[in-house]
């Protein structure tokens, strides 16, 4: 049987790092085989390409450039490791995909979504993802948290009003595909979080049974 | 008033380098400024790009992939070199465009035609080059001449079949589009194709006037 694909997005400071590992782990104990992978990047191209887009050497580089080299290296990602995973029967479990696109480069740059949505078909057909844990917190508390790590890469170095927009479109997102999305209030404790993620993949696991 | 966008296309070993130069020093006989580039690269980030697509590291690459990445340099050349050069009344002189992209990736790699336009209309909107010279030639002669020089990238160690379909879609390309293009044999020697290149980019300029 065909593996489900699962992402997780958020705005920087959301916690996805440490509430990947903990939807691995709930999925793995559901016996399930899970492929972990991360966009941009998830391939040795897609790594190459993610050096070039997060890094400060081509901070110029136009909107749609930015966009087109994204789906570039998803195009990769999804040849070499998603769709070859999903077929074979894995789980697949993504650090960001195209939402994240329709976030950054359409709500955060201003890219129109048609623009998006027209590469998203080019490159992926019908592939979408099964479910899609959204960890949502104010942008105050999520820069906040984000500036205790290392150095901020280009992306992170962007404005406060850039992420409200980038924020408000991942929620229009979900409220658009409410039977994709679970919005997880990510401002809790970790605790609280993981509660609130364990209830949704719960769910999402017992509706396919 | 704008500028003109001119491009030189053709398979390995066509003469590409040298007729450029050729052409260029034409347009600037007839006291037009010139601004010469090339595809893949033609700014930073798009050199950084034509690394990865001419490498051999990512030999492997998805056809999709390597077709996204090479609009993404695309984008950014336009961006930042052809657009601006053509509004301040510059003429453009490009080793290889779009047509490459039809020829390498669709006649030679089976992209279908219609997907490269739809990426062709995603990126460049209207723009088109306003003269395509197609340094045509036997493959093997083309192969024969390329072979003298350095280590081969990764396209040209391609086989001499692929290099066969790539021809053809050229050929295709400038039957369709009689008005943009000149086909030149470059099977002569270097004076006899260099006569027909000025005689096409004559007619071209006098045109204008």
């Amino acid at each position: 049987m065909r593996g489900k694909f699962v992402t997780v997005e958020g705005i920087e400071g959301a916690g996805k790092s440490s509430n990947l590992d903990f939807v691995q782990r709930l999925l793995e104990r559901a016996g399930l085989r899970v492929v972990r992978t991360r966009e941009p990047g998830g391939t040795e191209l897609g790594e190459s390409v993610r050096d070039l887009l997060l890094g400060h050497r081509h901070a110029g580089m136009a909107d749609d450039t930015e966009l087109l080299l994204m789906f570039g290296a998803r195009a990769e990602h999804i040849a070499r490791v998603i769709e070859p995973a999903l077929a074979s029967g894995s789980w697949v479990l993504c650090d960001r995909f195209t939402d994240a696109s329709y976030a950054y480069q359409g709500g955060g740059r201003g890219i129109p979504a048609a623009r998006i949505a027209a590469l998203e078909d080019w490159v992926q057909g019908p592939l979408r993802p099964d479910l899609t844990l959204l960890l949502d917190l104010p942008v105050a508390t999520g820069l906040q948290r984000a500036g205790k790590r290392s150095t901020p890469d280009r992306f992170e170095s962007e404005q406060q009003a850039f992420f409200e927009r980038v924020r408000t479109r991942y929620l229009e997102l979900a409220a658009a595909a409410p039977a994709r999305f679970r919005v997880i209030d990510a401002a809790y404790p970790l605790e609280a979080v993981q509660a609130q993620i364990q209830q949704a993949v719960g769910d999402f696991l017992d509706d396919r049974t």
